[in-house]
């Protein structure tokens, strides 16, 4: 097991321990984003991970990408390994809509807008109550 | 089995065809870039794919993956599924070097600058090489 890295924690909300992956609620107003952040030392990317984990990850991405598509309005799925900055490995998981304030383009070109509490803890609780927490 | 879509053939070079993915180099100078379509009809997300065959996509982004790594100057994958232009399931495997045009973002604010003829037979090359076409 290891740990989270701190920006992680100073920037999204914890909503689920899966088997495998950390689940978080990444705080940006502009679109629902998800990231799972596997629970293996010192893994950095996906090929590092052993066999029965990578399997793991993909039936955890396609669970959590069905329960986002269930909970926001989305039109398409991003689904991306990035790990430019942060080099933990993490996958994100993104619920695009044709009108949110990126599209078509993916996220990354869009600065952030943090939450207002009361949706932030609205969207907190809605995702728990999609991962039966 | 399903087609490629026309966008991607016209952008992209046949690097192999693997058991479930087609393979293409993208033709893109300032990133190493290929691109795995799985050969699946009217699949749009990673979800829609049969079990089985969502393990194989697991394998074979690994696969590809080393091979990316140990074919060029590679710093960090970025493995990604957009698809918010074109909605055929297909993911991106991109090296990143600490050197490249957008580092340390992702490479979509980018504009893309195209291959000379002989550095594009050049890679398309060491990717046949390097995926023992």
């Amino acid at each position: 097991m290891n740990e989270v890295n701190k920006k992680f924690l100073k920037d999204s909300h914890l909503i689920i321990e899966l088997k495998l992956c950390t689940v978080r609620l990444l705080d940006n107003f502009r679109f629902p984003w998800i990231i799972l952040i596997p629970k293996r030392k010192n893994i950095t990317d996906i090929f590092q991970l052993k066999k029965i984990d990578r399997n793991l990850l993909m039936q955890e991405i396609v669970y959590s990408s069905k329960i986002m598509k269930k909970t926001f309005p989305t039109f398409n799925l991003n689904v991306e390994k990035i790990g430019n900055v942060i080099s933990q490995l993490h996958i994100h998981v993104i619920s695009r809509s044709k009108k949110d304030s990126a599209w078509p383009l993916p996220v990354w070109g869009v600065k952030k807008k943090t939450y207002t509490k009361s949706i932030l803890n609205e969207n907190i609780v809605k995702l728990q109550k999609a991962f039966k927490v």
